[in-house]
């Protein structure tokens, strides 16, 4: 076992010579990246702009129209050779006031719990809605109460996020339906509101906000939903387990408006040699609305800035045009991500290659794919290139929600991976502040991007 | 080149084919690690104890001893074979009162900076000192100062940790100097003080202090010396530009004691093959003063309880006698390291390997090892084992001071290397507290400690 391992050893080294005069090169030129972003870098001094001088960027937001303004601004004071803004109708839906919840053991006996309304909730009556509570974990719990189980109560959906899994994004992907479909799904047995377990690994008292969706029910039909922080979804659980016949109220007054105008935003360096293929780094400007979004997806939007402010800084001119993108409304309706590819459909313009930032600020660790196994190889002969700098993690799989609509035969996309250890601590939730950031990890970050995206530049997609 | 790869890649899954069975059992081990520490893991709730219910615990402390006679409880609760105490006299300083520093821009004009003596440093007279400061970056620039340049005055070391080395304890190693050795090299032209930056990589106003030495000065030459915030630093560093007449003032009370007797803590599962062939694994109880130590080393200690606490819990019993050892005085004397391997030796007893966790509770990356060539490719053998959790880093360097008097021919010593991103943000600061630890970043570092010392105790270092 021993022998082998050696002649692979031996193999690789002899791999690495044979690459050594492009290496030398390369790894000057990546060197220039990370030295750069860690020394003179402006996305940690861009991002305290948008987290604390901006702040929360809901879709239709005062907020969000304010950074695609100074998106907009930063990005023609770099240097760029076009800046603009495209045009997408996007959702808009409000908080309200903060809103509350109890547990009520008897009248007059209760004790508070912190929800928070899920996005695009319907509100609850003036007053809240009290009701009996059943606790479920899935949505064949939910089918095997049937409506006598259900009607008439507000349905708990309680199903943790899976704690053994090291990549805390599958452990999300194992959750995520209770809070996107929970409400749609226990409103057909007669359910008059959901709760759910946040999307936390995290025992504490945050609420996580995000996505759901009604499927097809109409109006009448829709229920409020909520989601509870952890520490509040174990104690409600052990007091329904003491008591199967506590109350629970909830309390919000959300709202859904009119579509409203909104903006993707855009900035190229034109390419020397292809200007008409086309190289997308991008993340998404809007956020959700309780914390000021620095992890999601601040981070993202301050790093694919820099992407192409160290190219210009350092003096890289990339042979194919490349372009950030700030995408509008990920959150909650994907409007900006879908616009931009169809527009790019519409003009015929050759995309060749997507990357997004949309996992959080941590260290970088490498990148998923979904491309070609030859654009695989490729990436993965680049790998002693990134050795340096610790990035190690080159896989299949998924890439980035708004560049997803890009996707055709022959591409490249790409999502950065920075550790998820951290990530569903803020995720969605008030405490997903600028205060939650490193510098060095956002910066690593940067450079880390902007060297994939100098290697797909210089040696094409394959 | 891309073919090479290829070829590459193929005989590293062949490889792995050939090593089927032992990967099967081993990752079968390995998994049950991870999932009963992510799971039920005791290290989180045991460093919430260590640093909230006890707290800082500097050698020869109250803090300290109780930290002793807890953990030691602690460990008999797990059902180890033997636990004992292991008596060594260790240096007693104590901080005083909250030391206080200005810079003085003419009589009664002042801004306070934050500062913090350094570990083992003199008082000031009471009141303070009061004088004027020359900056310098290195002893080179004091040599050249020389006597006329430097007598009366306070000394600034104020070297920045380069924050272009992506290995931040690379950046720490290149300018602990000024802290280690600023006082004994700027006594020596008749300076009267030693302020010196903040090993730390963020501006904050976080004073960092850390050991220091007067080399061979007398008692009367020594000069007291305090650390100074990254902020403090630069504001500082840019009045003095403005002035060079600027005065500072800097006063403590600190003080050393006659040494004391305390304590390694040190428990055992003996082995059931190789009894007399002992295995360690450890980090250090003590702490510095001004945080509650949850990285530095409170997370190391609570890892390496958690090994073999892992060990009884899945059943696993090993071959040879595997031993934690939470050594006292590592961070102002490394006394309880050189009585353990003094200990050792004059028993006889064969060490073959130690483990020492004491680069913070992050997001573990690999392991760096002192030993030989032969052992590193053993190492690298079990790489595939690791991959699932991402742990990808396994090379030759450091290993651990508390280990390093253990150092002989044919053993192997290794070091868990965490994500170094962050650890200097923390490192013998007041913000070194629970609060900045994530539970599963610690628990993966955990389980990755007793991965390894899994496979060296079944395979034995080779």
């Amino acid at each position: 076992m021993k022998n082998l391992s050696l002649t692979i050893l031996i193999l690789i080294s002899f791999n690495s010579f044979a690459q050594v005069d492009i290496v030398k090169e390369d790894s000057i030129a990546i060197k220039k990246f990370y030295n750069t972003s860690l020394l003179e870098g402006k996305s940690y001094a861009w991002l305290d702009h948008l987290s604390n001088q901006i702040g929360a960027r809901l879709s239709g937001s005062l907020n969000a129209q304010k950074a695609v303004e100074w998106t907009e601004k930063e990005l023609k004071a770099i240097g760029l050779d076009k800046v603009w803004l495209q045009s997408v109708m996007v959702p808009k839906w409000t908080r309200g006031v903060t809103e509350f919840a109890y547990i009520e053991t008897e009248p007059g006996k209760s004790t508070n719990v912190p929800i928070c309304a899920l996005g695009g909730s319907v509100p609850t009556p003036i007053g809240g809605i009290k009701a009996s509570i059943i606790e479920v974990q899935n949505f064949e719990d939910l089918r095997e109460l049937g409506t006598s189980g259900v009607e008439g109560k507000i349905v708990f959906f309680n199903r943790p996020m899976q704690a053994d899994l090291i990549n805390t994004f599958e452990a999300y992907g194992g959750c995520v339906d209770q809070r996107y479909s929970g409400a749609a799904e226990a409103a057909k047995f007669g359910a008059v509101g959901v709760l759910v377990r946040s999307m936390n690994l995290r025992l504490d008292d945050f609420p996580h906000t995000g996505a759901m969706s009604y499927g097809n029910l109409t109006n009448i039909e829709k229920i409020p939903a909520a989601a509870i922080s952890t520490n509040g979804a174990n104690l409600l659980s052990s007091m329904l387990k003491l008591n199967p016949k506590i109350k629970f109220l909830m309390n919000m007054n959300c709202r859904s408006w009119k579509d409203v105008e909104s903006f993707n935003v855009i900035g190229e360096i034109t390419g020397t040699e292809f200007p008409k293929e086309y190289m997308v780094v991008g993340g998404h400007l809007d956020s959700w609305d309780l914390g000021d979004g620095s992890h999601d997806d601040g981070a993202g939007v301050v790093q694919s800035m820099e992407v192409l402010r160290l190219f210009k800084e350092t003096g890289y001119k990339p042979k194919r045009s490349i372009r950030v993108v700030l995408f509008m409304n990920e959150e909650n309706g994907l409007r900006g991500g879908k616009k931009y590819a169809k527009a790019a459909q519409n003009k015929g313009e050759n995309h060749v290659f997507a990357l997004e930032s949309d996992a959080g600020g941590f260290t970088p660790r490498g990148f998923s794919f979904d491309c070609s196994d030859q654009n695989i190889s490729q990436v993965h002969s680049w790998k002693p290139l990134f050795e340096p700098y610790l990035i190690h993690y080159f896989v299949k799989g998924g890439s980035g929600a708004d560049i997803g609509p890009l996707k055709k035969e022959g591409m490249v996309l790409a999502g950065l991976r920075p550790d998820s250890q951290r990530y569903f601590d803020y995720h969605h939730a008030k405490n997903d502040i600028f205060d939650a950031i490193n510098k060095r990890e956002l910066e690593l970050g940067a450079a880390t991007m902007t060297s994939l995206v100098y290697l797909f530049d210089k040696y094409g997609v394959k």
